[in-house]
């Protein structure tokens, strides 16, 4: 019944406090001293070391303290047992809360403002589009796009979703596969990406996704805003189509390469908002709890929820 | 049953056109070749010339463009006619939707990640509150503050509501008056001033007021919002808050004068986000319908609706 915590890119000491606040009856190794453990049973990981799970002789599931198994997946050589991911409200209305900012902020033009306060210019810009005269696409609608597109729908905006599957929701104009792709970017003003970096998924943000987008929108042209994963879009793609224009503005919260290097042109660019991977922090008091119930409703029998499908990789 | 246009600041032309469209049947004059000219029934305001109203003989209403009559009531030598003013859900939208923008992008820390990203530097804040770790506090809950309440309440965020009379409003905390004044501020995270200027409210946004002010947030300090008037906020008082870190943060869109001298220190405080009074727009295409039909409606005998009190101000 001991858990092992692997973290790497940040500080461990939150995670493993909550963890042990959580399960005080429980071991919680962080850099076990044998690798090979055979009293683990079970993984809290971020970008886990390749290869360190599959040393584990008794493991029984893995979870990620994300939203995402992506980094749990990169690692080839995963033991054949469980991958359970995060879905939580604590890190759902964060990343919503992510999603209607950078909306309103591009619809507001905010990023119009910052620089004209730079330069000490006042210019208001009257026309200015009010929500329901925006459509805001979400290019996956799961669990983090569904709630989103409900808080966005509150404020008044038209939305349109796209996924994997077909789906029917009241209120919402959706689209499923390449099949549905251009017609959902022929509707969408705003298109927020919270895809799940997949094989299929792995560079869809690229050049010629850009030119299908919407090209008349009331902001002055499309915006992209990619919350999902660095690897969805093609960082060069997104500095070629914000040059020519044929992207009006992005929101960018995820990077090919994090921390995203100083020499990429995006972060001079006035019509780029950057932020460091904080659209949805995991909060380790919030999510710990979930992960201990997990295993503690696992070991009284019961069946593990939010498992991922290997196959499809999310 | 001809209408005057007097528009002072701003070009008229959409205003002339709006009305005209939609009364196609009236004369719009808009510098009449007689200054007392006897057809003029009506005014449509906004800083018209101080006198021009008092020399018409037989105007019988005039009507502010705008939810604010601090414009017309300035004019110290108006008639005895009824002010209308504007409340339309065209203009609520846009004010609510400017205030949940500056309400989130405080919270979310936008103004530090646009610094960051000026400075090329990559740090995340990982203790990100959430819109229910976040109590606004809204002054002035009119037309306007309300709705913004309704809207930031959706997103999760718990309301307060100053207003001059008592209210009882599900889901509030509501003060009113001096003497609720302080119990207001203190749980307040981030202040939204919609008040209307007025004789009692000038000013009202000084340096005591923000000494006031919770000191302990979620964001790290009380934050100010004001997209009521410039005169309700002393503008060196802000400076000097900001400076003293007795104000974390502010976001104006209202000045003393209109446009911002160039030499404000606020435009190159990094603290402060501005914007040229674009909070919520009057739109003539959307609001220009709703004047000619209150004439339309007075004329046929019916009460005008939206009056406001000379005594009171607002
Ligand atoms: N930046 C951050 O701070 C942060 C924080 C948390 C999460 N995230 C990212 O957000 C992602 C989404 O999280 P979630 O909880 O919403 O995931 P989810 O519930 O699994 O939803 C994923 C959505 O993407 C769709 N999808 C997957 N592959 C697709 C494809 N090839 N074509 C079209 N649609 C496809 C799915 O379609 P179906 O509905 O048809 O299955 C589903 O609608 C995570 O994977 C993670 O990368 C980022
Ligand atoms: N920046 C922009 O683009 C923009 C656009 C539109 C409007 N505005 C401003 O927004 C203001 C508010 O509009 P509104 O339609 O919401 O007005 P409203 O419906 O008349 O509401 C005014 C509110 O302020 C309260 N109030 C007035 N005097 C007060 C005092 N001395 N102490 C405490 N509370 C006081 C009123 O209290 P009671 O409820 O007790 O009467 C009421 O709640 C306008 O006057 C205008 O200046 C700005």
């Amino acid at each position: 019944m001991t858990i092992l915590l692997s973290i790497t890119g940040f500080e461990p000491t939150r995670w493993l406090k909550a963890l042990t606040d959580h399960a005080p009856q429980r071991s919680i190794l962080l850099h076990p001293e044998n690798a090979h453990d055979p009293s683990i049973e079970y993984a809290v990981v971020w970008h886990q070391p390749t290869g360190l799970l599959a040393g584990l002789p008794n493991l029984k599931a893995i979870f990620s303290i994300g939203a995402g198994v992506d980094h749990v997946l990169k690692d080839k050589r995963l033991p054949d047992v469980p991958i359970v991911r995060i879905v939580a409200d604590d890190l759902t209305t964060r990343m919503s809360e992510y999603v209607v900012w950078r909306v309103l902020d591009h619809m507001r033009r905010g990023l119009a403002y910052h620089a004209q306060q730079d330069a000490v210019h006042w210019r208001p810009r009257r026309r200015q589009p009010k929500a329901s005269e925006v459509t805001v696409g979400i290019m996956g609608f799961g669990e983090l796009g569904r709630d989103a597109a409900g808080k966005l729908a509150g404020l008044g905006f038209s939305i349109a979703g796209w996924s994997r599957s077909e789906k029917h929701i009241e209120g919402v104009q959706h689209f499923s596969g390449e099949a549905g792709l251009d017609a959902f970017l022929s509707v969408s003003d705003i298109v927020v990406c919270l895809l799940p970096l997949t094989a299929e998924t792995r560079g869809i943000l690229n050049y010629g996704l850009f030119t299908r987008m919407k090209k008349q929108t009331p902001m002055g042209g499309p915006v992209l805003i990619n919350a999902g994963r660095g690897r969805l879009h093609v960082e060069a793609d997104i500095v070629r189509a914000l040059d020519e224009k044929v992207l009006f503005e992005v929101s960018l919260d995820v990077f090919e390469h994090e921390p995203l290097p100083p020499a990429s042109p995006l972060w001079k660019n006035t019509r780029a908002f950057l932020t460091p991977h904080i659209a949805a922090v995991s909060e380790p008091e919030a999510l710990a709890p979930l992960i201990i119930q997990q295993i503690n409703a696992f070991e009284r029998g019961e069946p593990l929820k939010h498992i991922v499908n290997r196959t499809t990789g999310y």
